[in-house]
């Protein structure tokens, strides 16, 4: 009899939350468009408004401030741009700083030019270089326009807590936009836009235990705005046009506040498997070396490379053993690259490290699964002295 | 008891067709990231690349000539750029040339800048000018760059069928780029990408039966390619990033899929139900203008003023009789506007014009129930030399 796959890569997405799954298939029933003036296109808009309240609880901003999209690599390139607008007034932006260890999405640049764009380094904790930061923004000329600079919340490979209200001081002295991804922030970090500090907040919906498909950019004011990326029918107040995607949106909606109801109880029992994970990991192999375990992680993230092992081998051997977690992040098309992150802090990317990342449902039968994979891998491999 | 209500504004957006709906409830256990290279994201991965071959079979295309998006609206402001490679070489579109009866989606130039877009006039058959269209790129200057030209196949509004394969002769002797709109033509004409010489295709799901949330960019070959709209990733070859939205694009694989079992079958009734709505409205209203009956147009929509009713008013009253349909397109949250596709068309916006758009579903007992409302309403309006 096959063994059931344990799905161990929540941080790549998330199964669907049954709170989503049910707004989801209520939703399907519900098949006007949104923009339509008569009763079947406004029980759509109906729904998709109470799903914009839920996201702008999730961020604790205002409804009015949150804007769908089809997600989170779409909200960044919205973003992430030097035309942005005051009301009606052009205000430039001149130049992009984004930390080493952002999401491609970010690292892209967006509409930026390449040569517009600088990296912030981190240290070799993988938290975001505070001082280089400022030299960077002191160098800035606010001559040519002001600075941007992307910090995420929180690393999708090592979980590891970005200090982003210490990042936001500093740039409101250089008189800087501050956007924050907070992609994998969001249900494991209580989020606040105006207490982080954030002018613009990224979030998914894939990442929350919604469906694919939907994301928000949240703002903290209306009055400084990027021009908008898509255009055409002018929904979204005209920020981004397309006819919504009305079932994923509503499925974000039914995530976020299922999120928030049980952020407690949810977070303190990952904590707890993560631990009992680690544990038993580093029980099974005294060599192994988890990242950003002495400093603020969310709950649900370890990243770690097991001397010996590469991380691409690694998976694979967890695949055969019916597990699924990831090496870095699951970007294009199956591609296992090199993890920036762990170049950005200073590491040789050559081993690589893999990923075990839980979710809301996760139990604790399948993090001793996990350690019983991992002890069989690990026992498999020659001492990091050995390697050839 | 309440009567049922009747939807009649399949243009606006369609309810799921059966076939879409089973692929959507399948796609949903499929939660896997379609980049992860483990077990769960290759079956992801391969219930997207059926969806692909599916969308191909629909445009006649190669499935490595299709590009999936959020939607039309996204695919229009992603090939509607200046910035296009041929290979690594870039290459660059001076101009944007459309057709006055667009959707906003291409009405709006996307990354084109407003001086460097023109509309191409349409007659007062709402069919665009083939001579104007000429003369146009006559004195287009190619030292600056192609023209790039964009032809929707068949207007949203009013049904009728655009001259596309005779545009694209034009353009090509003038060495333009041409993008085609087939949004409301796939389910309706059949499509064949090389056949009517267009550049590039884009198509919508949830205007075939499919769900909200994909769309797609097909193209001729793969050797022209406008700059990434949405970077990131590096998913759909590096041609549109972010997590694909899995779920809409296997629906719509199926929505295309039964289009293409259904078409003849389909389109025949439809066109048969629409006889019959339009014989029954002209009975209870002598009066009743219908554009475009006497040419080529679509088998699903009737578009109509009825001397006497304003537009607005008549969508109201529609409504409150049960019936669903649009005054022109639904686009901007619940905004009615005048219509550019009659302005196009030198008719007075003034009174508008109502849509009755039919579907997969729709039966013989709707129209006629449909043409009683129409006799209901109509028989309240005063005559339009009486009217205000």
């Amino acid at each position: 009899m096959a063994t059931p796959r344990l799905y161990l890569d929540w941080n790549a997405t998330s199964p669907l939350h049954p709170a989503a799954r049910e707004a989801v298939l209520n939703a399907l029933a519900l098949f006007g468009n949104p923009n339509s003036v008569h009763s079947e296109g406004r029980a759509v808009r109906a729904a998709i408004e109470g799903a914009r309240r839920q996201i702008a609880t999730l961020t604790a901003a205002d409804p009015a401030h949150v804007i769908f999209t089809s997600g989170a690599t779409e909200a960044a390139n919205m973003v992430l741009t030097p035309d942005f607008h005051m009301g009606r007034t052009p205000l430039a932006i001149d130049h992009l700083y984004y930390s080493a260890i952002e999401h491609p999405a970010v690292r892209e640049g967006g509409r930026f030019l390449a040569e517009k764009t600088t990296e912030i380094p981190v240290t070799s904790s993988g938290v975001v270089d505070l001082a280089a930061l400022e030299r960077l923004l002191a160098g800035h000329d606010r001559a040519m326009g002001l600075p941007m600079v992307a910090i995420m919340l929180v690393n999708n490979e090592t979980g590891i807590v970005q200090p982003v209200r210490e990042a936001a001081r500093i740039i409101k002295t250089y008189g800087g936009l501050l956007i924050v991804d907070a992609v994998q922030a969001a249900g494991r970090l209580k989020l606040d836009i105006n207490e982080l500090g954030a002018d613009f907040l990224i979030v998914s919906s894939h990442k929350l235990g919604g469906p694919k498909g939907a994301g928000a950019l949240v703002s903290r004011g209306e009055a400084l705005m990027p021009r908008p990326l898509i255009r055409g029918g002018g929904q979204e107040k005209g920020h981004r046009s397309g006819t919504e995607n009305s079932v994923a949106i509503i499925g974000f909606g039914a995530a976020a506040a299922a999120a928030i109801a049980e952020f407690d109880e949810r977070n303190s029992r990952l904590e707890r498997l993560r631990a009992r994970l680690e544990d038993g990991m580093r029980r099974a192999a005294p060599g192994l070396l988890i990242y950003g375990a002495d400093g603020p992680r969310v709950s649900n993230t370890s990243f770690f490379t097991l001397p010996g092992l590469k991380a691409e081998t690694g998976q694979i051997a967890f695949d055969l053993e019916g597990v699924a977690l990831s090496a870095g992040s699951a970007c294009s098309s199956g591609k296992v690259g090199e993890s920036h992150v762990l170049v950005a802090m200073g590491r040789d990317p050559k081993m690589g490290a893999l990923r075990i990342s839980l979710g809301f449902a996760t139990t604790e039968e399948e993090i001793d699964r996990a350690v019983a994979a991992f002890a069989t891998i690990a026992g498999r491999c020659r001492p990091a002295g050995e390697a050839a």
